[in-house]
């Protein structure tokens, strides 16, 4: 088993990714990584089954990555064994002018998965931060003020019954370089290829530390952050599954037992 | 391969479930069975990719069938295996005061797939025929015109770009009996225990003529009817499995062309 603490950002703690580690294997080789996957899958799957029975609280995964960064075939393959009636996956992609005029906790909050059920956010109101500030989209001092609105906003989620744990899928410029080449090499990946990913490369380094900022000042002890080394799949994977199984495994769930005596009744 | 036409049922036939089998094999073993649906679900898979690359269709699938006929097991089997972005499941519970205040399509409509989606309905506006009209919950007038509605409702869906495949997972009285022991007899399956599911077996006949006028009446060469036999569990996914695949090859997919040249293309 890992040791997913690595990869928490303790509250408090300053995040500088630029001199974090995009690419680790924890000591393991990819077949040792390989079985600790399918044997958390198993446990992922009873646990969420014990999540939906007792309908006492949910989960929100937020997934945020530089373009290419993996958040698509994170969710793919980190869920992909679960029950899909009990997982919602939301992407949220550029705001339309509904969303656009309303607050920027407006839409994601339509979204949050209720008792019972797993929820995904692929990019989330974290962009309403980093975008926004990189593209000055916004009066600096208005997305500034959004650091506090987020923690008290997945404060209220995580008091109310809504866990929250949110992975920064960290890879290099040169390793984006590669899978934004691969979208250009293969006919059945060109759909994926958009220019605005290449024009964004100009960014790099503000987008880093915009990211940087926002985990540092979001990641809270009840609301953490995870960068995640994520140039070895497997292994991002595996990060990624082991973190949301300790979550669970917490809450130490048993099946309810039912309100009545299942020995004393007869189906007709 | 299986011919799923053995199930459809054909605009203007006429249907009695009273005297369609709830059980069969299509002559295969269970493990010629599983063998095909590890087959169809690669196919799914990549089938799934296709129609989102595109985003030209979408897919709604509707399953209904009596309590424990296997609604959530056929949609966790059959779709696990799939992207889950790309994947929308709701599930219709009884109507809340807000939807009781709506025509019956209401909300529905809300959750029909977006262009490159498959989207699954367990239960649906079918349930506002059967379930409204067993019970008698609303004027009988009202409820009969509502076959011509969803005719034309599901027409609108298809013409506009979202086929349309409806799957009743047929079961036998005695079956039903077994599977709702079940969730008597394991402690892990108490909580999915209801009473109302074993006081509706009281009007087991009334569900079963009126499911059966529902897909003859509502069974048309856009939008069809299958019914499936499901006491044997492989084979219902492999029925339905199937059917879902022969719908979208239909579509001789293929990924699209890019708008430009990708060999002209440098990442800095």
């Amino acid at each position: 088993m890992i040791d997913t603490k690595d990869y928490l950002v303790a509250p408090g703690h300053c995040v500088r990714l630029h001199d974090i580690a995009t690419k680790d294997n924890g000591g393991l080789t990819k077949k040792e990584g390989m079985q600790a996957i399918r044997s958390l899958s198993k446990r992922l799957f009873e646990l969420q089954d014990l999540l939906y029975a007792q309908r006492a609280k949910s989960l929100l995964i937020v997934f945020q990555a530089m373009d290419a960064g993996g958040k698509d075939s994170t969710t793919r393959r980190v869920f992909t064994s679960v029950n899909p009636s009990m997982l919602m996956v939301r992407s949220f992609k550029k705001p339309n002018t509904e969303e656009l005029s309303h607050d920027f906790l407006w839409r994601v909050h339509q979204h949050t998965p209720p008792k019972g059920v797993i929820g995904v956010f692929n990019r989330s109101h974290y962009e309403d931060i980093v975008t926004v500030g990189v593209n000055q989209l916004q009066p600096s001092k208005l997305w500034q003020s959004r650091f506090e609105h987020i923690n008290s906003f997945e404060k209220m989620l995580v008091g109310e019954g809504t866990m929250v744990l949110k992975f920064y899928l960290h890879i290099s410029k040169n390793y984006q370089k590669e899978r934004l080449q691969r979208r250009l090499d293969r006919a059945d990946k060109h759909w994926k290829f958009e220019f605005a990913d290449v024009d964004a490369r100009e960014h790099w380094d503000e987008y880093l530390a915009l990211y940087s900022e926002a985990i540092e000042r979001c990641s809270t002890a009840t609301s953490p952050w995870y960068v995640v080394p994520s140039e070895r799949r497997w292994y991002r994977d595996l990060v990624v599954l082991q973190s949301i199984v300790n979550t669970l495994d917490a809450l130490q769930m048993d099946y309810p037992e039912p309100e009545f005596d299942p020995n004393s009744v007869k189906i007709p």
